[in-house]
C-alpha cells in the first residue's frame, strides 16, 4: 500500500505571511502521521508563503522561466527553508522523513517531466518518508521553470504506482456555489464554474489546476482539510474525491 | 573545455568554527570566477565545518550509515545551508550558480554509485555553473551515509568528461616532508609516508583519500590553493598535478 499525501502550501505556511510556518498545523500533522506510520508514505509540501511570492516577485510559472541565478535561489532556497523546517519538526517526532528536491532529480523539456526515482525508491525501501517539495525545474531553452507540487503528486504516484492520492488542504474538499463539499467530481465540465483561482499567490494554478491533474491521475484521489487527515490516513476517502479513471 | 573545481570545505568554510562560512576566501573565489567566465564549469563544494561536525557527531562517514532520519537531517540540513550561503555570495557577483544536491540525485549500493545527471546536464547546456555538494546519500541496507566532495569530483569528471579537474585546497599543493610542494603524483606509493590524516574534523579521507581519488581519475588533476586559482582558471597547473593516468 503506497500513499503520495500532498500537504498544501496553505496548510502548513501562513499563505498570507512570507515565510511564516503554520507550526501548530504542521505539528498536528506530525501528531497524525505518528498515528499511522504503517503506512508506506510519499509526502509533497506546496509552496505556500515560501515559494510563491518569491515565484511571483521574479515572474516565473510553470511556464515562464528564467536563467537569472538570483531569481533561481530565491525561489529554490524559500524552499529549501521551507522542507527544512517541516523535516525539523518531524524528525523531532520520530517521524522519518528525509527531504528529496526535485530541481537536482531531473529535468522538463516542453510538457515532459523526466525526473529520476533512484534516491526517492531506495529511501522508501529503506523505510524513510521521501519528502519532495514544489520546486524549480531545469526546462530545456527556458532556464528554470517552477515544478508545481501538483504535477510532483501526479509524478510521484504514477511512479511508485500509488495506491491512494490525497491532498490536504485549507478548505474540506473542492466547494460547490453554496460552499458545500462536492463529494465526487469524475468531469472537469461539471466543476468547471466553480473552481476559481485560489485567492492568495499562487503561481501553479489554483484548485482548477489540482482538479484537473488529479483527473488525470488514474486513480482516486481525495482533498480534504486537516481535520480529516486522521480519517484519509487510516483508509476513509473524506472530502471530494477526485476520479478520471472512469473517464480516461 | 569542462571543468570540475572542488571548493575546499577548509577554503569556504571557518573550519574550526562550526558553520561558519569563510566570507572573504568565498568572494575572492567569485571574482576569480568573475574574470574566467568563459569557462564551462562545474562547482563542488566540500562540508568544512558545516557537514563534517555533523557527520561527526552522530557517527556517519562513507561507510557507516544511519536510519536515524534526525542524523540525516542535521548532516543534508547543514550541507544545505551551506551551499545557500555559497550560492547567496555568487549571484550577488552574477556568477550563474545553480545549487544542486546529491543525494536527491541517487544511490549507493556498496562500491557503486548511481547519481543522474539529467538535471545537472541541462543546467550545463542552459548556461548555468551547476554546484554540488558533499552530502548523504541514500545507501542501499545502510540507511543514508556520506557522499564526499572528492567522490562527486571523481563522479562528475567522468560523465561531463571534464578536460580539467581542480582542487582549491588550503595547502598549496601535496606537501612532501620538508613542507614543500610536491609537484608531480603518479603512484600512491610515492606520496603514502607523507600524506596522513588531514588536521581537523574530517569523516572524507583526508589529503591520501583526495590522492587516491585524484590517481584514479583518469586525467590530470591539480590541488592548489586560493592565492593560484586565478592561474588555474586560465590554463596553468598550479600546485601538485596528480596524475595516474599513465599507470591505470
Amino acid at each position: 500500500m503506497v500513499t503520495v499525501l500532498k500537504l498544501g502550501g496553505s496548510v502548513i505556511t501562513e499563505k498570507e505571511h512570507p515565510e511564516i510556518l503554520a507550526t501548530e498545523r504542521v505539528d498536528q500533522i506530525a501528531d497524525r502521521l505518528q498515528s499511522s506510520m504503517t503506512e508506506r508514505l510519499i509526502l509533497i509540501l506546496g509552496g505556500g508563503s515560501f515559494g510563491h511570492p518569491a515565484a511571483d516577485r521574479h515572474g516565473l510559472s510553470v511556464e515562464l522561466g528564467t536563467h537569472d541565478a538570483r531569481a533561481i535561489a530565491d525561489v529554490h532556497g524559500a524552499m529549501l527553508r521551507l522542507v527544512d523546517h517541516v523535516i525539523e519538526r518531524f524528525v523531532e517526532r520520530e517521524i522519518p522523513a528525509v527531504a528529496f528536491h526535485p530541481m537536482s532529480m531531473g529535468v522538463r523539456d516542453g510538457d515532459t517531466l523526466t525526473l529520476s526515482h533512484d534516491g526517492v525508491q531506495a529511501a522508501f525501501e529503506e523505510g524513510f518518508i521521501p519528502t519532495l517539495h514544489g520546486d524549480g525545474i531545469v526546462t530545456v531553452d527556458d532556464g528554470v521553470t517552477i515544478l508545481s507540487g501538483d504535477t510532483l503528486v501526479a509524478d510521484l504516484a504514477h511512479q511508485f504506482d500509488a495506491d491512494r492520492v490525497g491532498l490536504c488542504s485549507r478548505v474540506p474538499g473542492v466547494l460547490d456555489e453554496e460552499g458545500k463539499v462536492i463529494d465526487r467530481i469524475e468531469h472537469f465540465s461539471s466543476v468547471s464554474s466553480v473552481v476559481g483561482e485560489s485567492d492568495a499567490t499562487d503561481v501553479t494554478g489554483g484548485m482548477a489546476g489540482k482538479v484537473e491533474t488529479l483527473l488525470d491521475l488514474g486513480i482516486p484521489a481525495s482533498v480534504f482539510d486537516l481535520d480529516s487527515l486522521g480519517d484519509f490516513l487510516e483508509g476513509a476517502q473524506p472530502g471530494t474525491t477526485i476520479d478520471g479513471s472512469r473517464v480516461n
